[in-house]
């Protein structure tokens, strides 16, 4: 440990530099696919190598093939954002090393968990009865949602599983045509197969049609297709729609169907005043994923499961071997490991819990508030303008654009895709695409702790440059 | 950030004198189910705090309720390590938060993985056939490595799923007796069903028996069931016997199924001269999983999963919507997207890379050889005592012991019970049990880097005395 504290000392300065000019490396980098790697050798070193030569090796070649995820420039995908308390809370935990599989192996990391996560719920007002869960990704958040609406859905399916049971020939899950490729990939990691993901029809807004998921459900129960799950998105990928909860959630009480809510972008939104309506009908959900690593300034990884029904997750994964018995266990303390796939759990709770109270309730609101202002100026820009068109609501912080009266060409997906390599080269802004209704749309994401009005204005000045 | 650089600095200092005195705070803390809970407010302050109340309440609350896995007297479990570079290297990585999803939202975390699992897959002989990824923990390495042997397994599972299934009557998966609980739970959330799942016995020395392994497949095909993979393990969690595994490599060959090695906790200290035995037939397997988290000095979390049939992996998992198409992806970049359930990646790399060229290849030889030293140190004095005795063999650092000339009765596993309790008690030392053969047993895990020889001697003493 002898160079360990000026070491960090060092890296402290840096970090904090790094922070404070969060715009001094263009947000894409230029480095070629390969290049990175080609800078490295191909063994590890025989003998240990001083930090200072680990730390110019990391300036030399690992800063410049960073996207800049910080830039206050980043638009692309959905913008995050670390923060002052998320870093210091993530040093901590790195050093503190704690592995909270059991409440034993770490009884603040179980205790914190569920004191930060109360806090949470509350902020977005869930109620009491959701129980919440930290996971690493909303991939494996929603994975679980569904591995317990399996386990709630069909019967015997921890000890005898999915094949060759007599009286079920296929599982049917539910979601919104633009709901997440995480639903995807939860269904066939399950062992449901990708043909029993129902894709639900959207509106002109890009919502899922109650009136369809009712009458699929219908269709497929007289196929003898057993429904178990319904996805609904708040806050959908491509364009941030919102699909109708309420009316979902009473089709899901009528047919005793397990109903998810995606809110990973959006949930944390629910906290702003006046923003109440994002989680409406959502308090009738079995559980609801929301991530603090996307819109609220928590270092990735950092996803959140609130569940109504704890017990059935705990039901599909509790398995407790000899030599992870222990007194606690038996006097009913809440084991990390007892909710998931994952054994072992990294002291996250420490950045979550930091992060609420450095910024407070109305810190996080004013960001997020501001964000959304952003979103609705940009927006505005857009409707005035002769160069381009809004083709979605702006509902939250992310406005879905495109060139004004072009058609759904190749030529005009060329022309698209030039204007954003055009203004991603210049390395002060970073957008990406989507597609809406087959056509190819551009979107701008805010959600950066650093990004200002003048950062929104300077790509539109750039977006319009590019479209000349 | 106006505060960040100066709290910075304090955190590093607080760290510094932590990780200098892993011994300051007794091993497991005092606190009381629910204390930590208690301490705190039940609603996020509704106004920002600064710094200084936050870390007066971390001091205050947190550390209290810290199992502190730094500390030398660590023998429980796996006794793990956080080190110098690798808090460093946290550090940078949650203040440029980078998320690898794809090569463009990260070159640097991209390639640096493959740089660093590169060198991981030298040091420990694999051949260049196996590709590597860094997922989070090992319960998802294996996961991935049993859906990749479903994927290659049952045809048409990705799309059509398990249910209904012509000719699929059932799955199997085999392990040893003494496999590690991730290999269950990966198949019940695969779908499969906890009973697809037959342990072979095991024998004298806890390892599996391929003869058993060869005629259980034989009876299964019989009974019209589908062999799918076997998972040997090369360090149990229980004892750390390792399966034969190139006598099982051949069964797999012959009978066309998956052979997975969970090596998560041993495989590492294959790198170590006159150790190349540990992985031996490992690389006639398909995938295996080694955690430098356990024994390589890495802070949770970071498990490397080893595949020669990556594609497959790839096959059973990539799915790019269309906001996630990039011209890299369409030029054969790797997206570590592909490679999993997960779609957000951490910049988990940077640590690994760092500790490597801390450390050195022969500094972690050394390290991990002192280990098992001192392991073989601790059993030689077991072997010579009249209070305790051996119960398993010590290939690596880990030893089984109990009391002597004991029955297995419910006295004497309280027995051994009041003497783990005593020991742990101390505050000096933390140790946990297993059942090996019905019978309780005391488990020393060395593996922490603060682990000296006088640690042991101590822990030795603590338990010749609660044994009197």
């Amino acid at each position: 440990m002898d160079d360990f504290r000026s070491t960090a000392h060092r890296v402290a300065d840096w970090i904090a530099e790094y922070l404070e000019h969060p715009d001094r490396y263009p947000v894409l980098p230029s480095v070629k696919p390969g290049e990175i790697r080609a800078a490295l050798p191909d063994a590890a070193p025989r003998s240990g190598e001083s930090f200072d030569a680990i730390l110019a090796d990391f300036e030399r070649v690992v800063v410049p093939g960073l996207t800049h995820w910080n830039h206050p420039g980043f638009f692309a995908y959905f913008a995050i954002s670390t923060s002052a308390p998320g870093v210091i809370a993530e040093f901590l935990s790195a050093a503190l090393n704690q592995q909270a599989m059991l409440w034993r192996t770490s009884p603040a990391a179980t205790e914190l968990e569920e004191v930060a996560l109360g806090w949470l719920r509350k902020l977005i007002g869930l109620p009491d009865a959701f129980e919440g869960v930290i996971y690493d990704t909303a991939s494996i958040s929603t994975l679980h949602a569904l591995a317990a609406a399996r386990e709630a859905g069909v019967p015997g399916v921890r000890e005898s599983g999915l094949a060759g049971r007599n009286g079920i020939r296929g599982v049917r899950v539910y979601c919104g045509e633009h709901a997440h490729s995480s639903v995807d990939k939860a269904v066939i990691l399950l062992g449901l197969g990708h043909s029993a993901l129902r894709r639900i029809p959207a509106d002109a807004d890009f919502r899922m049609r109650p009136e369809l998921l009712a009458s699929a459900i219908v269709e497929d129960r007289a196929a003898g297709l057993l429904p178990i799950a319904v996805v609904a998105t708040v806050g959908s990928t491509s364009s941030t729609s919102v699909d109708p909860v309420t009316p979902i959630a009473n089709i899901c009480a009528r047919e005793r169907v397990w109903l998810h809510v995606d809110a990973a972008y959006a949930g944390v939104a629910a906290m702003v005043p006046g923003c109440e309506w994002i989680l409406e009908g959502a308090d009738r959900a079995d559980s609801l994923v929301t991530n603090p690593h996307k819109w609220l300034f928590t270092p990735f990884d950092l996803s959140v499961l609130y569940c109504r029904r704890m017990d059935i997750v705990r039901q599909a994964f509790s398995l407790t071997p000899e030599y992870l018995k222990t007194s606690e266990g038996d006097a009913g303390v809440k084991n990390l490991m007892d909710t998931g796939i994952q054994l072992g759990r990294r002291f996250r709770a420490l950045k979550l819990w930091m992060i609420l109270r450095h910024f407070g309730a109305d810190g996080l609101r004013a960001h997020l508030a501001e964000h959304m202002r952003l979103a609705r100026l940009f927006a505005a820009w857009v409707d005035d303008s002769d160069r381009f068109e809004r083709v979605a609501p702006v509902p939250f912080s992310v406005v879905c654009f495109r060139l004004r009266a072009r058609s759904n060409t190749p030529a005009d997906e060329a022309a698209h895709a030039r204007v954003l390599d055009e203004v991603n080269a210049s390395g002060e802004v970073f957008l990406s695409h989507t597609k809406l209704d087959g056509r190819y749309v551009l979107r701008l994401a805010i959600g950066n702790i650093n990004t200002e009005e003048k950062h929104v204005a300077r790509a539109w000045e750039l977006l319009n440059q590019a479209a000349t």
